[in-house]
């Protein structure tokens, strides 16, 4: 159930009731040649909305903006500051507790450091001024295991196998066919004006054998995993 | 074409190509007792979607949140501060020029005064920093045209007959049949603590009568003034 | 009654006694051939004094520095940010607050909707935190009924022939014989870089036939209004 | 002569011409029972008319408000933060400058210590990033030489004889007969929540034998020295 | 060689010469019952030291003060914003880039993510605004290499067998015989008010065996990798 | 009693019991060519070990940056913003208080008016938050009554014979023997942008004759004076 598709009055009923609500952040970034700028929001999107029906939830509307570092320079990636980021993600919250929810989950497609610090601060900042439980995480802070289960490269990460066929197993018509792998260029411990320079192609392991069937498991895990996190701390 | 649905390179080639970028910026809005609370999202997607293509150009991804003042303490409406709506949209727009974007059409769902000159300050700041051409303003700018024209109540508003016939030509399912009528309590030039009780059932003007004919007319009538205007403007 | 000709006794006095605070908010602003810089003060603070008069008021002292667009560019113009706009106005109302004031008047010479903006946020921040109420306008917010009864020009604006007739009313020694009219060039919904080139002499209208007599019926529609609201509203 | 009384191009061709423009920097706030609330604002707004006649400079339009601590406390005192202080100097230089202005004088009437940095901060932000050349005191910085050959007590201070006595050469009917003496509670070097403790009544050494020949001479002296330290630095 | 021990010549020669400024940033920070609240700052202090003294570097005064969450609310703790934390570690990269400094070595005894993101931001904006290389890093971001060839558990962390022998390495004084181990209660992906509760004695791991001897292999295993890296990337 | 030594434990018993806790801020700055950058925390450090053990104090880990202007060109001078120094002291004042400390001195070794009032601030900011006394200063507010009594030159300041002679009875390997006189070039009022040119050597004063016990007699001095102020006013 998405919250923009209901009224004042319907939202207001379900918050009433308890539901949790699930803000799922997303993110506009280059993700190699092979996926679409949106493959950070096709992901908690579309966990967000299965989860939601599991648990009776409410989806409010996805943010598609996020911060980039190590993309930031490459041709699509529309990124922002860690500050708007932190910001945007206080107000939101601040804005769901004053509507009375005080079970939220926010769900980040985006899973790099600083974005989830940015986003962690405002969550932290509710909690200590609020009444109110948030969960916080990305779904790749689940997936490690299920990797580890399907035998996957350790090395595997951004627009990597994991990433590609989850997007193929909900949008597959945006995934294209040729998928090069990518490299890894270290650069140590330092801080670089142009971090892209460690990772040429935008791409983290290699997509090529990417399937739906392998990104529809882990889209279930993921979901798996959340209802039986939320089931467990908060009794849903 | 939205951009979300674009790889990195495919993006580069249209930006590089001198595609328009086209930013709607919904908002998460209490609207009476009839109209889904992404109204106000569901205006300028619709209207950026067509103009996109008509003119060839790159729907960014929606922003769904925004500034509110009168309906702020309505169940629903997910409001976010001045100044994140202002850092928001500066740090989407100074992304989109590093990416090489020079015209830009920003136009905005909710249309209150203060929002829109969160986005305008934004705008004006990118203006004076780069070599780039911003258009920006609410399709509620250009239908009073229509609305006079069509002999709508000239009290119409928020809500009101025009708005929810717009949401009703794209997306009826999510319209109540039951549509009471506004009732507007003026305060004067007081500026109130609780501004909602200017505005007690979060409707201006009277929707009974609206049909989706009606807002069929009025979309089309906006993306064509736009097409017009980028036309004699920036010659696309 | 000024507030910096009284002493802290005689201050404390009158706002114990229930004195409605009457803050007038100027400029100094370019503003054609032929008016003074300081014209959006020399309103506000007359109006202001008249008022006080009549109401048992008391005025703040004016500031007089607002947030321009459209004139920033021309000689003569000291603007202010809109950051600083807003915090100035928070600090003199927070002040006012803690001073026991509890009907305060906030009264605009410069009207343009961006600096209304800037000090309506301080007014509406100060309204929700504490108990007090706060009127705020522009007079030019009041005119538009007086100038269609006098039959003006409804594209009279910016140092025209109503705004200079008020001056004219006060200060007849400031204001220039030769008045050349104003010239409009649209740019549509751009937000430009250089706003001046919409408003190339920095006049709305044509301010030819100005006259005291017609600033004087101004100054005191302004007033008679002002003291009615009042009246009206805080029982004053 | 006044910015805010001469036109756009009057204003113009001084600065062109290289006018020094002074910005008077006044306060509203207590100065014990008998003086006015704006004496901080009366005394350099003196100074800087008195000046500019002298040197051919333009008074730009006086500030009223300033940061207070020590009498933040007692009715009347309208103070603003040390960061709105300085934010609104920085602006106002910032728009002289742009306005072609090359040598400035801020002239300060409350010369509290914090007050004197917020806005010594500004200017300093200023000539780093301009190049342009501004002086910055209060006439309180000058005043010591001539208190002493006067033979005033060196307690001599806020609301003493030497300010009342300014006051009365410029605005004596503001002044009262009725002049207690001032008494200081030291309270070492404790932050105060309150530090109006320290200062009970206002007014720091005896006011009683103010009288407006005093005040005169020391205007004069300010004037005197403001007019051989700009003729001396700046060759005006 | 420690900047405070030289005089501004001697220092001037030596950033001119090339010299690597080493920044060890500290904390002031709960560990357990066991270890002292600067146990945070005299890690990087010894490790900067040391390695000053191998490649002829300079190190600048230790930051005692840094971001904490778990243990924010355990006595001793003395943290500072997020924000503190990124303006001071930007100014002072800032103002050794004005002296000259070239190559910047940032190491952190508190490693928190958090911490660490702040630090990392400050870093990233001087190196995007300034020709300068810089490395950032906790001594714990190497230090998993060892733990493992020693055979460490795996769960040692803070206030840990590591930590715990490292300052008995070097301030063997301020070690306490009694070390109870920590326990640690998992939370998942909740964001807590109260963090410590996740983590109740402030220790994680048991450092009961904590010896010097680890210690010191400990300490000289960070040097020896911070000599090999900037030999390898800044061939000094 | 450094913090720094103590365990989380030992602090809260010491806190618990009342004890004042003292911060010394030090600074970073050229101070001549015979003193060492570390001028300005040696003796703030030396003075706050000497009176916690008088009165059985905690000292703080000392803040080793501090704001500078004159000297802030000058090599090795590594300076940090107002903003800084002001959210850095409060930051460390706020968690010293919700560690519970009551009584809270703070002594700065730089004695700028600039840098003083940025800590000012902030310790005004947390008197006005919370119930705690918080006394601040630089020694340097006390000693000229010692100058006075030991004939000392009243121009002798930054680097010259009293700070020569402190270093001295502290850290005498760290002063040179060549000891050149300052030299003081006036610009009166004006703000400059390199106000080094004022003080090119960087010295106030004659340090020739600086000696080792008269520096111990005014850090003897200081500390007297302190134990003298904190038994008046806290009874301790």
């Amino acid at each position: 159930m998405r919250i923009e598709d209901l009224t004042s009055k319907e939202f207001e009923l379900r918050v009433r009731g308890g539901a949790v609500v699930i803000l799922p952040w997303g993110a506009t970034e280059a993700h190699g040649v092979h996926l679409p700028l949106g493959t950070d929001s096709i992901q908690p999107q579309s966990v967000a909305d299965a989860l939601a029906e599991r648990i009776g939830g409410l989806v409010a509307p996805l943010v598609p903006y996020a911060y980039h570092s190590s993309t930031k320079n490459m041709p699509g990636t529309i990124d922002v500051s860690f500050d708007t980021v932190r910001a945007l993600a206080q107000d939101i919250l601040e804005a769901l507790v004053r509507n009375g929810s005080h079970k939220i989950l926010v769900i980040a497609g985006h899973a790099s450091s600083t974005h989830m610090t940015s986003i962690k601060l405002a969550c932290h900042e509710i909690t200590v001024k609020h009444d109110v439980r948030i969960m916080f995480l990305s779904d790749y802070d689940l997936l490690p295991e299920l990797a580890d289960r399907e035998g996957l490269d350790p090395h595997d990460g951004h627009a990597g196998v994991m990433e590609t066929s989850r997007v193929m197993a909900v949008r597959p018509e945006l995934v294209a066919e040729h998928r090069p792998p990518g490299r890894y260029v270290s650069h140590g411990y330092e801080v670089l004006r142009n971090p892209e320079t460690c990772f040429p192609l935008g791409v983290g392991g290699d997509p090529a054998d990417a399937n739906g069937e392998l990104g529809s498991r882990a889209n279930q895990f993921v979901v798996d995993r959340l209802v039986d996190m939320i089931s467990t701390r908060w009794g849903i």
